[in-house]
């Protein structure tokens, strides 16, 4: 298979240099060393580092410490954090503990950033004791696999990366770097899996090792190879999972390198910015409170369930939206609402019972002829209809009342949302910390349709 | 069963009295012999007058006059139309000719409604060659089977006619003189037939005479005893028919002769009618135009088509609604919508194909990448969405345009909409021609909740 021009200049660009290359490896082989030195643990790189395909500048280098799966969990991470002290003081290392599904050491040391992770060296995939046992798995698998497909894996996260589908974090929903490099050796390398991705239907079933066993219900189901229980492709969300066949397509019809840079684009002014919602005529709330003191992996997915939550009762209500979308900064979080009415009728229809339910028909009767209503009840399509006051005829009195805490929120959005909350409303929801958010929000488009725009083809 | 006190006083009421039947029994007989005399027909009458199930001062007497089958509808209609306008004149009545599904002559004598239709002797129902060739199997059914039921009938019609549900035009949906007859006979008795309808559900069933054979999909089914292939409740909607559930139900708990009287509710005023919308806070369009020359239910049923279909474009248009209804002037016909929003935003969000249908995906994005949108297109939940104008902002101004032309009018509002046509809004709606019609609109309510609150119980 013959690379285009333009892939060759990607990986010019891309790929690590040797003496990059060399450099890191050597300092994995000094740190493997130095923890089975201290003979209470084997140890092995993992990633993309181990694999030879993270791309130039990813200097994230992982050390697996494999104990004995003997060990209790209390003694693995006594003895796992006690050796990973040891080890960054030795080399005379900046380090934290970290915390993922359980703890970790993150070093720095000689400007490489590593993590030094404790695990159980347990037989196969399929025994493991935490997610992190796994990892070396992955990495075995795809040493063993990777052929000569390097080269390929790497255009593959660069053009993954480029189009904003690269990374498997909640606020992304993406392809992780494992999941490049299986789709990649599946099919046969960047173009084979473009040519793949291009026809990509929801349901995709990828099951390389052909181990058959378990049914998922995710868009893209790609079997891990060392785990059959496992979707590779769990956290792939079904939107950037067409956005990278809508990609694919692009790219196979006019490859070009703009397919492998995401083109910088600057923040909108607060003036472009009003000048575009004013063209919209929609009605703009946004709710802002205080960051939770978690990692965006936790309190991400919550302001996303939050704002579905408070998105569905606005809409009860009587306040249908266009789109919602949330933030998490530094110091303060934002939910934004963009709705089609931010008023609507003090009368508001309520649909009873079908009267052939008699005894739910015959209470609803009751409850409503004796109050003091607009109209009916009445029969329609055989249900009862009445129409009533409704509680809010504004949005914004709605978002700064009370009834919010009735939906499902997440946990800490609800706690800080306790602390207060602020609603702002059309120009005035413009935040210049939110900058880069509002400018996506209100130009929101396709990674392709974004490259078509920008190449003017 | 022993009748309720307030049944006995409504039977004194309605129950014809003996001179008046004997009056319009003469009547008949007088006029079945001069026809029969002519020797070309025999003759009968049929319908409520026939079998003794009118209510006092229906004086309708319908006059059928049966022809040999051999007959074709050209000599029935000749030799048919000839025999009544003879027998018109020999009893000096002021006379016209009418055409329901074919013609037949309306006759005024001694101040009696009299109809003489001419129809074929057929052997059996099942046979007819047109429908009112079914009429003399009715009445002999019924004079068959009427056992003493007779004042039960009197009181199912009155019930059935307090409670609006009488009657079986599109304008009413209603339950037929016919029905009501078969239902009271098949139940054993009015208050037999009030318990069964207080448990109806959609989709019930009654087959009298055990035919079985054809399935319908109407709400109520009463296979014709004469005709298995009809259904004689083809035209109650389901409203009416769970109306006349609700009616039933309201009587059982606590019969009294409000069921029977429809108490005259004086139209509201201007002012009233003004203070009620604008309490609702929902925005009033009108629609009106020529009333076209034909008959009600010719017009009704396409006044209801083409309100729904505006309503449909209304939706589609981004100004949901309510409610709509119509009513048919004399010289005017009015449409009436309530939507809940008369504006929208400029944006409207256009849905395009799913991603995985590669082709219309491709196009979609080539055609609106092109165009000047205000967002998108990008993918939602694997489908491609994108933000463009909406033609009209405003409700009216869809109201007031040609595009009504576009969607599904009735062939006769269709014309005379082509000669103009109204639009108002809001309180200038209000047209005191129509105010019946707006007072009711406004109040909507069940026959029940309006006992009800009419007897405060």
């Amino acid at each position: 298979m013959t690379r285009c021009p333009c892939e060759e200049e990607v990986l010019l660009r891309i790929r690590p240099t040797p003496e990059e290359r060399a450099y890191i490896r050597t300092m994995g082989e000094r740190l493997i060393e130095a923890v089975e030195r201290s003979g209470v643990a084997k140890a092995m790189m993992v990633g993309s580092v181990a694999r030879d395909t993270f791309v130039r500048g990813d200097r994230d280098l992982d050390i697996f410490m494999l104990f004995d799966p003997a060990l209790s969990r209390e003694e693995l991470q006594e003895q796992g954090l006690g050796l990973a002290h040891r080890i960054a003081e030795e080399f005379g290392a900046t380090w934290c503990e970290k915390y993922a599904e359980h703890p970790y050491v993150n070093a720095t040391i000689n400007s490489l950033d590593i993590d030094l992770v404790p695990c159980y060296a347990v037989a196969s995939a399929t025994e493991i004791q935490s997610a992190v046992d796994r990892t070396p798995f992955h990495t075995r698998y795809i040493l063993a696999h990777i052929d000569d497909y390097a080269d390929d894996i790497l255009l593959a996260k660069q053009f993954a990366k480029a189009g904003g589908v690269y990374g498997s974090d909640h606020m992304t929903e993406g392809f992780s770097g494992y999941l490049c490099e299986i789709l990649t050796i599946y099919y046969g390398g960047f173009h084979a899996l473009l040519r793949a991705a291009a026809c990509w239907r929801p349901g995709e079933v990828i099951d390389i090792e052909g181990h058959g066993a378990k049914e998922f219900d995710e868009p893209l189901v790609v079997i891990d190879p060392v785990d059959p229980e496992r979707n590779v492709a769990a956290a792939l969300s079904v939107s950037r999972m067409f956005e990278f066949a809508e990609l694919a397509r692009g790219y196979i019809a006019e490859p070009s390198e703009a397919f492998f840079c995401r083109p910088p684009s600057p923040p909108l002014t607060r003036e472009v910015f009003s000048r575009l919602l004013s063209a919209r005529g929609t009605h703009l709330f946004s709710i802002t409170f205080a960051t939770p003191d978690y990692t965006p992996d936790t309190v991400v997915p919550q302001l996303r369930k939050s704002a579905e939550s408070i998105c569905e009762l606005l809409e009860r209500s009587g306040f249908p939206a266009n789109r919602i979308d949330t933030s998490m900064g530094e110091e303060r979080c934002i939910l934004l609402f963009e709705l089609m009415a931010g008023e609507a009728p003090a009368m508001r229809r309520h649909i009873g019972p079908p009267l052939s339910a008699r005894e739910n028909a015959e209470k609803f009767l009751a409850k409503y002829v004796q109050e003091d209503v607009f109209a009916g009840p009445y029969v329609e399509d055989g249900r009862y209809v009445v129409e009533v006051s409704r509680p809010f005829t504004r949005a914004i009195d709605l978002l700064q009342s009370k009834v919010l805490f009735d939906v499902a929120l997440g946990k800490h959005v609800r706690c800080s949302m306790k602390q207060g909350w602020t609603v702002k409303a059309g120009l005035e929801c413009w935040d210049e910390e939110f900058a880069s958010f509002f400018s996506g929000f209100i130009g929101r488009s396709s990674p392709l349709a974004r490259i078509k725009r920008t190449t003017g083809r």
